[in-house]
């Protein structure tokens, strides 16, 4: 299999998992930070779709599957030290569960540093998109 | 201490350390990845300078208190689950000990999914900035 030259540059923890910043290709904006295991790594290279490991949930997880919103691999960039990867994707709809284009929709800012304020608007109703 | 009320809102993990995401604030390069613990922020939040743990030499770490590469702090974003941390900043020289602008200075791309190639040029050569 021609992912595991790949796999075995990547460091992974004692846990077996890799930190992952996905990055919209197009804007740049930092829309996600997950964990991968070799197994979500190979998943991602090989079919394209972003692939994770859930830490609660303990298992492999396409994100997509449950709201639609597949983020599809445009480039994997490793970092010097082998022990973090960037992945620029493709983000369908919003990468965020709370409904929000990025994950990252709240922020500090200016003078007041006692909270985080909302500072993106929501694009998709999570009600909807996350049925049980 | 007025960055208490921030600190209490971030998970730090077991060790009780956060990842930290850096962006460049004006670009929205991805930079780097590094870990920060209690203190790391606290001081990043106090002097605007990143600040990090160090989990190789385990302590405390000034970005920059070598290399002059400072990282001035713009922003601070924290994820929906509150366990993640994103940080845009204006990056003196280059992020990178190896001497590029960004850690993250290489890339799978097209076809060939079998080897990192190098895509970005050094800013600066490390042996002359990181002296023992």
């Amino acid at each position: 299999m021609m992912n595991n030259t790949i796999l075995s540059q990547v460091k992974f923890d004692e846990k077996g998992l890799v930190p992952a910043i996905v990055q919209d290709a197009a804007s740049g904006e930092v829309v996600m930070f997950a964990w991968m295991n070799g197994e979500a790594l190979s998943m991602t290279l090989e079919t394209g779709r972003m692939h994770y490991y859930s830490r609660s949930r303990k298992k492999l997880w396409l994100k997509g599957e449950e709201s639609g919103n597949f983020q599809e691999l445009k480039e994997m960039r490793i970092d010097c030290d082998n022990d973090a990867l960037l992945f620029r994707v493709e983000q369908k709809g919003g990468a965020c569960h709370k409904g929000y284009r990025s994950c990252f929709f709240r922020a500090l800012k200016g003078g007041d540093k006692s909270e985080f304020a909302i500072t993106e608007k929501k694009i998709f109703n999570p009600d909807e998109v996350y049925k049980k």
